[in-house]
C-alpha cells in the first residue's frame, strides 16, 4: 500500500444550484412573489450574519447557460447546519418557485503534500483560515468536481508518495501564478458524493478561469491523473442584483 | 477458473431514498399533514418493534444535498418482508408527499477469505449477529455500492486465490484501525442490483468516512480494483427529529 | 473472421417493467379502482389460457425497489402477438394506473456450441421443449442483460471457435451444478435491443441467483468477456397476490 | 493522415419515434380522437403521394417494447423538407396525443470504398436509385447507430485505405448473403447526429435481422471496429393497423 | 510539465436550444400567441440591432429532430450580457412556450499555434475581426463539443509542443480546403462548461458539413485525440420564417 497522504478538513460545503420556475413565477400573484422575495431576502440577510459572526460563509452567483439560474454555496461547522439550511429553505414558498438543480456536499480540504515534519499545522493561524474561509465576493465563479484517476499505468493511487508529493508541487506552482487573479477553494468529497474533490475558482476576470484550468491540463498531474464533471459558471449576485432578477 | 470466495448471507437489505414533494407538503390541508405524520409515526414505531424482537433493524436518516431527502435502511429476513414494506409504505398517504430517488437491494454478506478451515461458520455466535446486525443508531450513514474492476490487467476475478486472501486481509487492517470510530455494513448485491457490493458505514464523527474511504483508496485493492458508485451522506433522524423536520 | 457461433430460436420475449402510481390509485374513485383491477385479472386469466394452449407462456412477478413495482415477462410465437399484448394493456384503464419502467425485447435461445455434428437439433423435442419453454412459477425471479466483451485483448469475437466452445463449456457446468435450484432462460437480443443477450433466472431460493452469479463471475468467460447491464429482483404474483397487492 | 474513404450522399433521413399518451388518448372526447386519427390518416396519404411521386419514402412502423410506440422513417431532399414535416405535424391534435422518444438525422449514404476508378458513379442508375431508395413494405424494421471505434489499438480510422478496404469488403460479402431477406440502408450522420452512421433493416422474418448482425459480429471490421448504440424493432404499421392501434 | 498551447479570447458565447411545448401554444388563446410571437419579435429586432452596432451577434437556426425546435447562438462582451439575455427571455409570455433543451457556454478562440513570435496578435484587425465575429446568414448551423482525449498511450496533454503544432497545421490545412463553403466559429470552454471546445459550422450545402468533420476524422489529430459530444443540426430561421414556423 503507497503511502497515504494526509489532509486536513475543516468547514462542511454544500453547493446547492437552483432553476428558477419562470412560469410558475409569472403566474403567481403580485403578493406571493413579494413573499417570495422577502423569504429569499432574510435568508440571504441570515447568512450574511452568520459570515459576521465567523460561523460559516456563503456564497450567491447566478449560474449562466440552462444547467441552473443560480447557486447557494454554504459552509457550516457540520452537517446538521447544511441540512438545516435546506429544509428551511424547502419549507419556504420561495422555494416553491424553484427546482432543484444539481448539488455537492464536500469539506473544505487542505492536503498536507507539503507540510513540513513535526509542525501541528493547527497551530498555524493561516492554516485554519484557509480551512474556514470566508468566500470571496469575486465578479465570477467556477465549480467542477474531479477524481484521480484509476486507470491501467495512469493510476493515481499506486504512485510513491515522492512522485506524488512532486507532481502535486508542480501544480501548486501553476496556481500559485494566478494569485490576486483566481480565489481557490479545494473541498475533499471522498465518502460524501459522487467525485474526490470539488474545485470552487472565485475570480473577477473569467478568462482566467479559462488560462488557470488549461495551464493545468498540460501539467502531469492532470494530463494523465485527472478526471473531470460538469462545469459550472456563474455571475455574482448581490441581494440587489437578486431581487432585480426577480422583478417582472 | 479462479477458485470461489465463500460467502455467508444475512438478512436482506433495501436502502429506500426519498425526497418530500415540498410544494404538496405545503400546500396539504393541515389534517391530511397530520394523519401523514401519523401514518410515517406508526411505521417507525413498527420498525423499531421488528427491531426489538430481532426480526429485523431499520435505519432512518436525513440525506444531505439535493439527492433525496431521507433514508430507510432495512434489514429483514426475506424478499418478501422488504416488498410488503415498499407496498405497505406505498399505500398511505404520508408516500404520496414522496418521490422515489433511489433504492438498492442486497443481503448482508461475510466474505469467507479469512475463514478457519473445517469450521462451520454459522457455529460461531459472532458470525451470526454479524449476519444478522442492529443497525447502530450513529450521527452519520455513508452509503455507496461498489464493483471489483474487470479491465485489462486490473482483472480481479482473473487473480489466484492466494492474492486475492492477501490483498482483502490488508484492506481488513485499514478497516480494524476505525474500529470504534465506523461502523461497516457490508451487504453483496451480485444477482440483485447494479453493483456487485453496498457498504455502508456509520460514524458520529463524519470526517472518519472521509479518512477511512480516502485511505482504502491508496491500498491495491481498491487503487487498482475497486470501481465505485454514488456517494450518499446523511444524519441520523430520530423521531422526534423526523417531526420536526416536516412541522411547518 | 472467426467461425460464427451457431443458434437455434424459439419464442420471441418481452420483458414488460411497470411501476404503480399509487397517489392516482389512492386517489381514484372505489369503481375505478375495481374495473381496473377486473381489467388486471381478465389479462392475467387470458395470458393463462395461452400458456394452457401452448401458444406461449407469462410470468409475473413484483420487483424489489424503486425500479418497478413489477413485470409481465410474455414469451409469444411473433413479435406482432407481443406488440399486440402491450397495445390491449396500454389501452385499458388499469394501464392508466402504471408507468412503464423498463422493457426488453428478445427471443428464446439455444447457442450450439455443443452441437452434434450432423444431427438436427429440431428433430430433438428436449431442444424444442427449451425453445418454447412454459414459465416456471418460483417463488423469485432475476433479470439483467448482458454482452461479449469487445475490448482490446478481451474481444470475445476476435477468439477462434476451439478456445470459445472451451469457455462455454466450463460455463454450462457451472449452471449444470444449480440444476434443481436455478431455472435459466437465455434469450438472445442482437438486433432487437441494446444488449446481446437477456438472462432470466428463477428459483424458490434468491440466495442461489446470488451464488450462481457470482460463482460464474470467476470463469473466465464471465471475467474476462461478461458485461452485465441492470439486474431486477422480484417476488412471484400470483392473481390473489396481485390482488391483494393493489387492495387498499 | 489516412486516405479519407469518398462517399455518395443521397436523401436526408429523419427517424422520428413517439410515444402515445394512452391515459389522454382514453379521456379525449371521441370527436378528439376522430379528428386526430383523420389529420394522422391525411398524413399517411400525402406522404404516399411524396413516394408516388418519387420526392421522397416515408416507411411506418410500430416498436415492440417500451421505447417508443411508432416511428415514422422520412426520406426527402432537403432538411428543410423534413424540418417542415416535423413541424406541420407538431401543429396537429394527434401529435398532442403523442410525446417524443427518439429521433435522428442523416443521409442516405452509399462508401466508395469499393468504388471503380474512373467511373463517375452517379452515371450509374442503380447507384442514384440506392441513394433515393423507396423504403420496402416489409414486415419488419429494426434500427440501430454505430460508430467506428477509435480506441487504443483497434482505431480505424488510423488504418491505411487497403486495410480498410480488405475488411469493408469481408463485411459487404456477409450482407450479400442474406439478399432478398434483409434490405439494408445506411445512412450517414457524421456532423448530423451523435453517431457516424444509422443502419436500418427491413425484413419479412426479424430473426434474419438477429442471424445477420450476430454474424457480422465475428467479423473484424465489427469485432474490434463497431461500437453500437440503442436498437429498435418494430412491426410493419399499414394505415388500417395503425387506425386499428388508436381505435379504444 | 509540455509547453502549454496560447489562446486569445473574444466574445462570450451562449448556445440555448430550446423546444417549444406546442401543446400548449395550440391551447393558447389567439391573443397571448399574439403577444408572445411580438415579443419573440422584439428580441430579434433587438438582437439585430446589437449586431448592427457591432456590440455582439446573433445567430438563429431551427433544429431538426427531437433533440430541439431552434437555437440562439448569442455573442457577447461579457458572461452579465448573456445572462441578462437569458433572464430577459425567461420573464416573457412567450417563454413559458418553449422548454430548456440544452445550451452551452464557451468563449470565441483562437488558437496560437501558428502564431508569429513577437508579433502582438491583437495588432492584426484580422485576428480582431475573428475574435468578435458576425455569425454568418447561412442556411445551415452545425453545432458539436469535443474534447482532446488524454487516453493511455493517446494523451494530447502529454504530447510535446511540436509535435502538437505538425498536428494541428495539418488539421489546419483540411479547414481551409472547405473555405468558402464552411465557415467555422471554435469556442473554448475550459472552465466554463462540460467539454473543452465548442465548434459551430455554418454552410449553405449541409452535406459539407458532413464531408468536413468525415475528412477530418481520418486526420490523426482527430482519429488519436478528438472525442466528440452530440451533435445538432439545423436551418436558418430569418424572423418571417420564424413568424410562420409559430402560425397554426
Amino acid at each position: 500500500m503507497s503511502e497515504v497522504a494526509q489532509t486536513l478538513e475543516g468547514w462542511f460545503a454544500l453547493h446547492d444550484f437552483r432553476t428558477i420556475d419562470w412560469s410558475a413565477w409569472r403566474h403567481a400573484e403580485e403578493s406571493e412573489r413579494r413573499q417570495a422575495a422577502d423569504e429569499l431576502q432574510s435568508f440571504l440577510t441570515e447568512w450574511s450574519d452568520v459570515e459576521s459572526s465567523k460561523a460559516g460563509s456563503t456564497a450567491v452567483y447566478s449560474i449562466v447557460g440552462q444547467k441552473a439560474d443560480f447557486v447557494f454555496m454554504h459552509l457550516r461547522e457540520t452537517l446538521e447546519e447544511l441540512n438545516a439550511i435546506e429544509t428551511a429553505f424547502n419549507k419556504t414558498l420561495f422555494a416553491e418557485f424553484t427546482v432543484p438543480a444539481h448539488s455537492y456536499v464536500s469539506v473544505v480540504e487542505l492536503s498536507n503534500y507539503m507540510a513540513q515534519p513535526g509542525a501541528d499545522p493547527m497551530d498555524n493561524p493561516e492554516v485554519v483560515a484557509r480551512l474556514k474561509p470566508i468566500l470571496p465576493k469575486a465578479n465570477h465563479i467556477c465549480f467542477y468536481p474531479m477524481n484521480k484517476r484509476r486507470s491501467g499505468n495512469d493510476n493515481w493511487y499506486m504512485l510513491g508518495m515522492d512522485e506524488r508529493r512532486a507532481m502535486m508541487r508542480s501544480h501548486g506552482m501553476i496556481g500559485r501564478q494566478y494569485a490576486g487573479k483566481v480565489k481557490q477553494i479545494i473541498t475533499g468529497s471522498v465518502g460524501f458524493d459522487d467525485w474526490e474533490w470539488g474545485v470552487t475558482l472565485f475570480a473577477d476576470d473569467p478568462i482566467q478561469f479559462k488560462k488557470l484550468v488549461y495551464e493545468m491540463r498540460f501539467d502531469e498531474v492532470s494530463a494523465r491523473f485527472g478526471d473531470f464533471g460538469d462545469f459550472y459558471i456563474g455571475n455574482l449576485l448581490s441581494s440587489e442584483k437578486f431581487a432585480a432578477m426577480l422583478s417582472l
